[in-house]
């Protein structure tokens, strides 16, 4: 193996960017024996030079411009934490690619919109373009799905990949307090943006399922594929009537090969209590893979923050180090297939509470729309009446997703019906 | 990359070498599409050639000698499944390797002993050395190990990493059944060997912890400094106090890289019964990885079986056809240390249980005895009398394991204990 450093220059200096300046100044030496040659930091791009940022960055070279960083002559490896899925992100990816050298990035949502486009791009010069940082953070996911159970096709992959919404989930069980007084927390602490709908609304976790699946399956990435819904609506109701039923619910992401394409979903779902994904508190991610040799395998850890994040980051750029060249998507991107969708193709079990009238032969009305509609009651249990409602929660046996809205549809057009009716899906984990 | 297939010869065609046939014929376009290149078998090598695997030999020559095998001109891979330290498994790796030949094996009591003299002899002869599938089966954890937590200072390495003793451990707690039973139970359904002493007594699984730290630390595999201890002893009081305390049992491998040298130990814990490791049930094995930029990573998944292991080793082959070549241990040979041994030099709560007579002073007595050797009580329980005997359970604060094995010698000693007294380490998780 060539004894020349690789040469990196590091676009983005936040949090992430910071954390691997730190790993190559305290652990140079080491990366060297582990990687066999040098890794150095060349040049360093990011929006305010005269930032403290905590680290001695005199020895590196500055360019105010990404795509200028890009370009150097002295950097063979773009390391992309800027975010954002165009602009200088994107800018800086295509300029670095183009000219042959590699790229590691963060960047769910840059790879989410354009990763066929790069990834073509990348094979195409022979570069190579890596992105386990973008995935559950410091948890080697991505290089477990496409090296270490590459023998396997995969059957699915699901994950817990939003530390803020599990955060918000985990607090509203373990406080007794609502979803608006956990998020206006989650913000002063400083875990949930200011504007939470990235977070919150499953975007964010939806970037990183799109990705997950698509090495998973051999097809190119679709986001707009994904069926997305965020933890909004989850009531403390719902949390608790869960967990009293043996569940919990997860911010939970399912992408599966079904027999009429593929199907991605970033929903709330329940999940056993008693579960690995059930038992995930806080801002803890993990990501479930299922293939067909090796069975279940589980994988936990930090999805977020300085040090997991860069400690991705450095994987990836030690891996390009030791001259390791594979597909970005674990197959080549020119034979992924564009999968049809197929939304909710999968029929599972549900979970609904219903907020009804106490009035005579309700139940009876509840479970005739129910059975017209195709689904059938497997527990019921009711509580006791808050004043004139009376909550009722439901678990049925599988059934479709449409067949599930229909009949919310018709329960919630009720007379008896006081509150729009909540339907969960409960994922076989 | 070349196109020219990569020809394997696999030694062995037990449970785990039918698992690979199998993944070779069923994924065969899979595999090339994802690693750049064919994967072919050219020839196998078993004690009996007529038996019927209930797979399809034929298209494959055929040796009695592994050795043979090894050294054969279509063979560019050994992939051996023999198992046994000495013996055929290792003239097979030695003949391999010599030849300049790669040699992915799953054989942990070979590595175990003889890793850093076949690290050595692969790295000479530029061939790779692979074994993943030596560690907790299917779980990729070699992989996460010494690739994707590269760029972490590792600060501790801990697993539940063989089945069998998982398996008695929750089923004497699901069925209150003792280990005898429980054992014999194993033995029956094929979990446990007929000589257990490998299993249960904790040998098989500090293979594993060795080879573990020798990568995470960078230090010369030694075997000989795990302190190992079974799982023989655990009674079914034991268990059922643990719980009672909010701790479970298993037979947990740890290994610290300590100012004193390497600490590795493979001997029954206690964990807190709602950390991932302590919620483990049955055959799952679970490895934790600790790094000082990720901070704590847990991988769960099955550590044994066919697919599993096939699995396994299959990742090894397609990263050798990939043109992967990293150091065996992660490190280069010639670089690992030989740390000194620091048996048990970090300090834990312990976990005792006394059986003591029923007399006016006995707990005056333990206590004191307890403070003379240093050991300070955290929490006491006593439970209800069984005749004569009363049970009482000790929570230490952090001791040493010298000061307390002085404490148990001495209450051992005494009139008043009516049974040998058990001290359990509680590790932190």
């Amino acid at each position: 193996m060539s004894n020349t450093p690789l040469r990196l220059g590091l676009a983005g200096l936040g949090t992430v960017g910071v954390g691997v300046v730190k790993i190559l100044q305290r652990h140079g030496a080491m990366l060297e024996a582990r990687c066999g040659r040098p890794v150095r930091i060349s040049a360093v791009s990011a929006r305010s030079r005269a930032r403290d940022r905590g680290v001695d960055l005199s020895a590196y070279a500055w360019e105010d411009d990404p795509v200028a960083l890009a370009r150097r002559e002295d950097v063979d490896v773009l390391v992309e934490m800027i975010g954002g899925e165009d602009g200088p992100a994107k800018a800086a990816a295509v300029a670095a690619l183009s000219a042959g050298k590699h790229v590691v990035t963060a960047n769910k949502a840059m790879l989410a919109r354009h990763g066929q486009e790069l990834a073509e791009l990348a094979e195409a010069a022979g570069a190579a373009l890596r992105f386990e940082a973008a995935v559950a953070g410091g948890i080697p996911v991505v290089k477990a799905l496409t090296e270490g159970l590459a023998a396997n096709r995969v059957e699915r992959v699901m994950g817990v990949m939003n530390g803020t919404c599990n955060y918000i989930l985990t607090q509203m069980e373990r406080t007794g307090a609502d979803y608006a007084e956990v998020l206006a927390e989650a913000q002063r602490l400083g875990y949930a943006e200011a504007d939470p709908a990235f977070d919150v609304g499953g975007v964010d976790a939806a970037h990183k399922l799109a990705l997950l699946a698509a090495a998973a399956f051999g097809t190119r990435v679709d986001f707009e594929g994904v069926a997305i819904e965020g933890i909004e609506r989850i009531s403390l109701a719902d949390i608790r009537a869960a967990r009293d039923m043996g569940y919990r619910i997860k911010l939970l992401g399912v992408a599966r090969m079904t027999e009429d394409g593929l199907e991605q979903r970033m929903t709330p779902c329940l999940v056993p209590a008693a579960s690995a994904l059930g038992q995930l508190d806080g801002v803890t991610n993990a990501v479930v893979l299922e293939g067909d040799f090796v069975g279940q395998t589980v994988f936990e850890g930090p999805g977020a923050g300085e040090g997991p994040t860069a400690s991705a980051i450095m994987a990836d750029v030690m891996d390009i180090a030791a001259g390791v060249r594979r597909p970005v998507f674990g197959a080549p991107a020119a034979r992924l297939t564009a999968a049809p969708r197929a939304m909710d193709a999968t029929p599972a079990a549900f979970y609904l509470r219903l907020t009804l009238a106490d009035a005579p032969g309700v139940l009876a009305k509840i479970a005739f729309a129910l059975g017209e509609e195709g689904v059938s009651i497997h527990r019921m249990r009711q509580y006791d009446h808050e004043g004139a409602a009376a909550p009722v929660l439901i678990v049925t046996h599988p059934a479709r997703r449409v067949d599930i809205d229909a009949a919310m549809g018709r329960i919630g057009a009720m007379d008896e019906s006081l509150a729009t009716p909540v339907a969960l899906r409960i994922e076989k984990v």
